[in-house]
């Protein structure tokens, strides 16, 4: 079993020497921009060794494994034109640099080149992989609606935020195992067992982005603290905080929910909600889902019929992404 | 061979039945109200026309035919974000009644459904089909792309105006009577003449296009004449009258196209730009083009190795195309 950090090097060089048409430049050099800003590169990671559990012919994935990566920039370039957000990873995102129409155009065309990269899959299983991709795909699409659904509403329950965030984010990183068990030949069982460990991984990984976002050291995390806070997203942390909140806890939550964002002093709102996120136990109950999703895809992984070393590794992998600062 | 009447009420038909999951409404709604804007079908009845060339079974093919009206429409959908277009077939766009982020993701999911579709197709070419789709797919992008970077240059040259057309316009055409014709089990040769023929077609069709957009009657055309004078498009006409006018001629057309869009009254530009328009040629040379593509791609279909029908058939469908009203 090769290390994460030999299948990211796998990755890096693969993103590297991929090469688009020349003209029009419009077209493709925001997609080459947008594939060279980095990130954790997670979802192929995944894939790779995914497949690498079933076996030593790992790299018949790597088409797949491009394919997810590309499909995952994608979406963060539509969402950042929907969020009309300005910073990804520290630096300035397509819609920024480029424009709008660029933005959209070149997204789409991200998209297509998902397609492409997965139609070089030479295998046996290819027509479920396809149908996987475009199930993922979908449901990440409705997962986004969702959250954007939820922006309008006060009432999001615990586990429809769950299902939202199956969806926006779960779903990509369980599909992206799936392919790679599915190439790599793994049986029915296994291949489901990857994915339903993936998708608690998923979930707890996006918990932890919301702890992060909120109580997270704004040097290593690499962005403001308390952009959720500020935006009132209905997180784990809001959502259990108002559930447990005895009376006066929730007037004051609603208090600062309800004041105009141009009234309100950033530092002072933020130390706030923080602050009622401690007193009611929001934060212990977010922690406490984290681990209880962490220690339920953990037994999954442990009953499955896989290597050792195949054990340690995705152990070890989503340690890595639950006890990450950023 | 059937009738494009048939195979019209067949495809309106298979949309009418096709289902799209209750949530989230807000996702879905706006697809399946695009998808029921109607519009002429062109793609999806070519597909099948081109597939019934080869086989009775041409029903094969439906599902392509229908990834490729839902790849059209969702073409359509972006470039009126892009465009900023409020209206499409006398009927609000889905931007202008659902707004922008909605048009973006229920777009995207238009583009995954139409891979669904495709994933659909049961034929040993389903590896050509779905390359086919990409490449198709991937030079509409690249023909958005350089129509929008013609929007900024004055120096377009005719070669790269048709280039462009190709692109955008004909190459979706030409990939459904490609697609159709792999399904239906024609040969090398007979896929790639009926191809060619498409293409040509194509290119007449958007060659009448931008005729009708500048000389056609209003009523029948569905919107306001002289959109692409207004907007000082770069067409086959203008491109052509900047290359044929005399030293007068150039100086009143370049008096027109450097007004501020304000500080000009539409009907008076409009009139005169169409005036030189017919003084210079340029119309003459826009329906000699035409003629000339016509003529071509006839030749390329009758010394195809398919049935009389077969050929009438499509011999009739580009007549009715080129001679439309709107």
């Amino acid at each position: 079993m090769l290390s994460a950090e030999t299948l990211l090097q796998e990755i890096e060089q693969e993103i590297k020497a991929f090469r688009f048409p020349e003209n029009p430049h419009a077209l493709y050099e925001p997609i080459e921009y947008s594939m060279s800003l980095g990130g954790k590169r997670i979802r192929p990671i995944m894939c790779l060794a995914a497949c690498s559990l079933f076996t030593d012919d790992y790299k018949k994935a790597l088409p797949a494994a491009m394919a997810i990566e590309m499909f995952h920039n994608f979406t963060l370039l539509h969402d950042d034109v929907m969020d009309n957000a300005n910073l990804r990873r520290n630096q300035p995102t397509v819609h920024a640099k480029y424009g709008q129409n660029t933005a959209i155009l070149s997204g789409d065309q991200m998209l297509i080149e998902a397609y492409k990269l997965l139609a070089q899959t030479d295998s046996p299983m290819f027509s479920l992989v396809m149908d996987t991709f475009n199930k993922t795909a979908t449901e990440v699409c409705e997962g986004q609606q969702y959250d954007m659904d939820f922006e309008k509403r006060t009432d999001v329950a615990i586990d429809e935020y769950l299902e939202m965030i199956r969806l926006k984010t779960a779903v990509l990183l369980a599909g992206a195992t799936k392919i790679g068990a599915l190439i790599g030949g793994g049986s029915h069982k296994e291949v489901q067992a990857i994915y339903d460990f993936s998708i608690g991984i998923g979930l707890a990984f996006q918990l932890q982005d919301d702890l992060l976002d909120t109580f997270g050291d704004e040097k290593t995390f690499g962005k403001e603290i308390g952009g959720d806070i500020m935006e009132n997203k209905k997180t784990y942390l809001l959502i259990s905080a108002l559930q447990n909140a005895d009376t006066e806890q929730r007037g004051e939550l609603i208090k600062w929910l309800s004041k105009d964002r141009d009234m309100v002093i950033r530092e002072e709102k933020v130390a706030a909600v923080r602050a009622i996120f401690e007193t009611t136990g929001a934060r212990q109950a977010t922690v406490n889902k984290m681990e209880e999703l962490h220690a339920n895809a953990i037994s999954t992984l442990r009953e499955m019929d896989i290597s050792a070393q195949g054990k340690r590794f995705f152990l070890n992998f989503a340690d890595t992404l639950l006890k990450r600062k950023r």
